[in-house]
This record gives C-alpha cells, sequence and structure tokens, in this order.
C-alpha cells in the first residue's frame, strides 16, 4: 500500500509516519519509484505499537527506539527480550520531578538509603526471586520504602510481602499469556504490552476495589 | 519551633515552605512577633506528606491540595475520605500526550469506545464490585481495552478477571493496615499514601516477579 492508505489504516498522519521513517522507528518501504514506497501489514502493525507506547503510555521517542530495536533482535528469545524491555523501560515513577534548589536533605536521608537496599534484597531472598542485579524495579521499591519511613510510618520489608505474592501471580499470568501468542514476533510484541500497556489498568483495578471495599468497611450506608 | 528549624527537620527550604503557607498548602504557625510564628510536629509531618505528594508522586500543587483538603475535612470519616481522594487523583496513565494535529482516528476507534465501557461494567458485576457512577479508574480500565484491542489483541473483560482478582485482595490488604492506624487523622493519612505512593512499588514488584518467571521459563542458563 501507499503512505496514504498506512496513513487511514493506522490513524497516524504521514508528517508524523514520514518523522518515524526518518527516525528509524518504522522501517522503509520497499521502494517502487523515485519518492514512492510500498508499505504493508507489518508497517500498519508496527505504527499502531509506536501509537499505543508514545501515545497511550507516554514513553519518549528514544525510550520506544530501545523497546523496538528489543522487540526486533531478540524475537527468538523472550526471555531475553523480557529482561531488555524491563531494564530498558522507565518504570512509572510519576515524573519524579528534580530536587528544588536549595532543598535539604531530610536528616535521615542518608542512613535510610543503605537499609532499604538491604530491605528489597531480604524480600527477593524471601520470595526466592533471582533478578539482574539492581534492575531498576528494585530501586522503586526502595524508594517507597525509604519515604514511608521518612513519613514516620513503621513501614519494611515485611509489610510488602504480601503484595509481592500477589505480584508473583501477576506475572505468572502475565507469563502465561505469552504461551498461547502465535509467532516470535506477536510473543515478543505481546510481552512488551503485556508489561508496559497493562500497568495503568492494573492500578485502576485496585482503586475501584479500594472504593468497593471502603464502602462495605467503612460505609454508613 | 522557628522556621529555620522546620526547614531543617523536613527537608524543606525556607522559600519552599514559604510558598506553601501562601498557597494554603500548610497551615500558619502560632504568630510569636511580627513576621515570626512558632511550628509544632504538625507542620513536620505535614510538609513531610506534601513533600511525598509533590516531589515523590509527581501531582501538582492544585492536586495535593485537594487530597490535603480531604484529609483535614474527612478525618472522622475514612470512606468518604478514600472516595474523595480516589475521585479526585489523576488515575496514573503516564501523561498522555495530547493528539497531534492531523493524526485521524484509527478505523475502529468509534465503535470500540462504546463497548468498552459495558465492558468494564461487566467486568465489576462478575467481581461483585459497587462503586461509584463512572469512576475516572473504570476510564483507564476501559482505554487500555481499547488499546489492547487497536493493537489486534483478542482481550476483553474476561481477560482482566484473574487480575481483578488480585487487585481484590490488594484493596482487602490495603484496608486491613488502615485499622491498626491509630487517630482518625493517622488513619486518613494512610489511606492516602498507602493509595498514591504503593503504586510505583506494586508495579516493580512485579516487574521483579516477571523477571525471575521469565528466566524460569525462557531462560536458557
Amino acid at each position: 500500500m501507499r503512505i496514504s492508505e498506512l496513513s487511514r489504516r493506522s490513524g497516524v498522519s504521514i508528517p508524523t509516519i514520514k518523522y518515524y521513517l526518518r527516525d528509524g522507528l518504522l522501517p522503509a518501504g520497499r521502494p517502487t519509484a523515485a519518492n514512492q514506497a510500498e508499505y504493508d501489514e507489518q508497517h500498519v502493525h508496527r505504527l499502531r505499537l509506536i501509537r499505543s507506547l508514545i501515545g497511550v503510555r507516554g514513553l519518549s521517542v528514544s525510550a520506544t527506539r530501545d523497546v523496538l530495536a528489543a522487540v526486533d533482535e531478540q524475537q527468538g528469545d523472550v526471555h531475553l527480550l523480557l529482561g531488555l524491555v524491563l531494564g530498558a523501560l522507565p518504570v512509572e515513577r510519576s515524573g519524579r520531578p528534580p530536587r528544588r534548589d536549595g532543598d535539604a536533605e531530610p536528616d535521615d536521608a542518608g542512613a535510610a538509603a543503605g537499609d532499604v537496599a538491604e530491605d528489597v534484597a531480604a524480600l527477593a531472598a524471601e520470595m526466592g526471586w533471582k533478578t539482574s542485579p539492581n534492575p531498576p524495579a528494585a530501586q522503586v521499591v526502595a524508594e517507597t520504602l525509604e519515604t514511608m519511613r521518612a513519613l514516620g510510618m513503621d513501614y519494611d520489608w515485611r509489610s510488602l510481602v504480601p503484595y509481592a505474592e500477589l505480584a508473583d501471580r501477576a506475572a505468572r499470568l502475565d507469563l502465561d499469556q505469552l504461551r498461547d501468542a502465535g509467532d516470535p514476533l506477536q510473543q515478543a510484541e505481546r510481552a512488551v504490552l503485556l508489561t508496559v500497556l497493562l500497568e495503568p489498568a492494573l492500578l485502576a483495578l485496585r482503586r475501584l476495589a479500594q472504593e468497593h471495599h471502603s464502602a462495605l468497611r467503612f460505609g454508613n450506608g
């Protein structure tokens, strides 16, 4: 198909498609004439994936390029792909802004940093999780524990064990869904989608369940 | 304590404290002389809470003001507080950017929108969840289903039921932790913290578990 048809099918404008082509996110079409090329279903599919990563999940163009490169290169090795994706993708911290100039460290921040890293290691050991050294996700867990403590909550890795057990079951659900996913490219794409796109929905489901159970426990009606 | 001591204890700079005071996020201290006021432990605690919401979770000043107002006003009614917080807080979508000018709608986007709203209602009915009409979290679930389908995945509300069951258990864990939380103000604050601050850690735990189980299933070592 021509670029106009590709634009119609994917819902992405022609200037944006040209930008993705120049930027290497979308592979070039098959040249048919000077300044003309032919595109196929793979291009439609790839454009929808790019649109999801950038438009829905708000990834940067460069993070998206890393994810797509991982999908292309590692499609025969789902574990390696998942490892690359898990390592390359920014873990959600809600765009933690840079520290304001002049803000001092809280009194206990220095002391806490070492403790929480050990805490996360203890949690992983308790769960029997073997991961790469210092994955970005572990840093996020450590920061959360640090914040909880700075706020005076009595919170350590043991508090997170029941949540880690739920996360363990969620991860097994995720991987179950890769088994049925057809060819290696589809399996690789599905791994990315399940990891990245499902995250907001998982948090939203918890919010819905909180509202329901909160009404049951604390409601006056 | 004086403002300099408050700054040292909370780790927030004096200009930032003055900004929060002007903006109504932090209640005024007890006036002791012209341009001087005395602050107490509640101010330290409140500042750390503000710092967590803005600095760690990246909430806007106005969203933070809504959360703090809910904590102050509804401290006797945890359910009402949780409802306000769940309704007022932006649900994580990773800063979905505005649509690019000129991008057309994908062919199937219009048809999908109605279906997914019904899908989320079907999911809530299956789980026995009773929530307020059109909570923002339901919209996020609907958008996720819509995206999955636009990418050609065979994904409907039934695919989310196992995740919804895990979310149901997570919500009950969250609420269990409110029971031990001392006075109503602490209970209210804890509800906010558990909802908002724990979210990145829950996603991070899933990533750690994915890495572990991926190695078990697909790894070559």
